[in-house]
């Protein structure tokens, strides 16, 4: 490993090692709550055409590190750039979310490919390489995709629901089909995790936002192997990747999401309850979260109390500080700021 | 109390006593899925004309009892009656929910009456008399309100939300004056309570179905504490009242809210994790729960699959056969007939 490593706090929690000052960064750090994003945003064309144009992913990825100085990166990229490779039209409309065509009955998903087009993922290597070498040593830069049962949420559905019934539904009704896309997305998501490693990431993150809408027997099934998949297939070609899994709302299924998959941290909601986290969670991998987004945007007394809690509850173990869930666009920049100079003046 | 009480077995359970095969109903099973009550509501004008004349109140109560013969009606009405007997505004807007006038300042919450006006929830109680005397003395009457946090979450967006945003960001901002409008709820909500048992029912459930979105510590100040008021509230003048709760989404919060709401039973939905909830719930109360209503709709090897799950999870400990939220217009009766004959048939 390059030396930049023992000097990575972010990097040196996922090894296992201890922080006094929990390393910190915010999920969708580079995103519309900032000025200088939205300023970039409006020159762009379309959503994908920015997550496509390597100088300009690069430079948003970038621009939260040189505002705020956070502890680490996440390239700027979308989990839906794996179903795009796949072949399937994604379209992102203003205020509206994604759309994909249905992928909603056996027959349809029978034409699914079982290849995804790499060379479509091309432009995110090229955006990491160019953050990497723009970063300094001891900021790590974090590659993602989405867990295949939340990718395949959207792409059944053809775009967010209030609990993503559609996909619950198929994957009751036709199982094997459901699991053609799940498998699809497995062996998609290995080789676009490994072009990332190697294009730049320091580590890697599983994003499976509506991992909390299965029962246990589905959370087992479509969060918890595939993803375990995964993160398997990674490490055959790289076996020191760290990898962070996000299992939204998974709740009291935490501990068995961490058994099951292997990852090396687990994201967690701002709903976790701490004994639970660090009886089952924290004394196996490392944590990261977990404030509440809507307490960054309240500001005051109520987000003081609010990252005091995050700190007290996990920061005696490891810890990366993070938000629960994405910031949004409403925030105010200067409770980012308080955030951080608090979490930098803790002392456990 | 009268002798139907011992040959009661949703009650027993409720008193704490097991049975072999578990008391059976569905959340919602007064709804749109049944051609009877479709036919009815057509006839009826809205939605809360129908909740507040008794003799149809009375006669949609009844109908799924007729059909299915489950072991507890649940009054047909509204968690939402309460903030309109408080003099707001709610209406019901076909296709898109209540809708209300939204109270999310403090200068608008000032002006919030702390009296509801209980002359309006009059007709609640006549069509509970009403059901009570058709209803046989082995089949139960449940009552029910909203949770404060989850009623207070619609009055302060005048909507349902993806994940109740407003509400939970005035609670972080004016957290006085968001607790005027739970301490109004707390209060009307336990006279109305008292009002339906003195009416005929047999049991109450307090629906807390946003309790999920919570941090900890808001969960225990806006659910946990308004609900354990509620109960003590109402035990202070009926005090056998048998009071089930439901926190839909609390995770690994819920033996924290049996412990602080001192509730008979817990409502829990489909991503309970049945170790956890046998050692920390049902250990010290029973369980009502907790069949996926995808599931229900899905049918076939999936449905007979989460039943048994429900059952060889649950059935052991004092428990309630009910699904894990309410049951969809587009489930199908078969479907349903299915669950209970797999339920009766269940020997432990």
């Amino acid at each position: 490993m390059p030396p930049k490593i023992a000097t990575n706090p972010f990097l040196d929690v996922l090894s296992g090692q201890w922080q006094a000052v929990p390393p910190v960064w915010m999920m969708r750090q580079a995103g519309r709550y900032l000025p200088e994003y939205r300023e970039l945003r409006a020159k762009a064309g379309g959503f994908l055409d920015l997550c496509f144009t390597p100088e300009l992913a690069a430079e948003v990825t970038l621009q939260p590190i040189r505002r705020f100085g956070f502890d680490a990166a996440i390239i700027f990229s979308d989990i839906l750039v794996i179903p795009h490779a796949l072949g399937r039209a994604v379209r992102f409309e203003v205020g509206e979310g994604p759309r994909l065509d249905p992928l909603d009955t056996p027959e349809k998903i029978a034409t699914l490919a079982a290849q995804a087009d790499f060379a479509k993922l091309e432009p995110v290597y090229e955006a990491l390489r160019q953050v990497r070498s723009a970063l300094a040593p001891d900021v790590a830069l974090i590659g993602f995709c989405g867990a295949p049962w939340t990718v395949a949420t959207y792409m059944v559905a053809g775009q967010g629901t209030p609990d993503q019934a559609p996909a619950r539904i198929l994957a009751y009704s036709h199982p094997q089909a459901f699991a053609k896309i799940v498998d699809a997305l497995v062996e998609s998501s290995i080789q676009y995790l490994l072009g990332q490693l190697e294009a730049g990431a320091d580590a890697l993150q599983i994003f499976d936002t509506w991992a909390g809408v299965l029962s246990p027997r589905e959370f087992l099934r479509w969060s918890v192997e595939p993803t375990a998949r995964i993160v398997a297939g990674v490490r055959a070609k790289a076996p020191d990747a760290k990898i962070i899994g996000f299992p939204r709302g998974a709740g009291a299924l935490l501990p068995a999401y961490v058994g099951g998959t292997d990852v090396n941290a687990v994201s967690i909601d701002w709903t976790a309850e701490p004994a639970f986290i660090r009886e089952r969670v924290q004394s196996k991998v490392a944590v990261q979260g977990n404030l509440d987004p809507l307490a960054l945007i309240a500001g005051g007394a109520a987000l003081d109390q609010a990252i005091d809690d995050v700190l007290s509850n996990y920061a005696k173990g490891r810890l990366i500080f993070n938000l629960g869930h994405g910031i949004l666009p409403e925030t105010p920049i200067a409770h980012v700021e308080r955030m951080i100079a608090k979490v930098r003046a803790w002392r456990s």
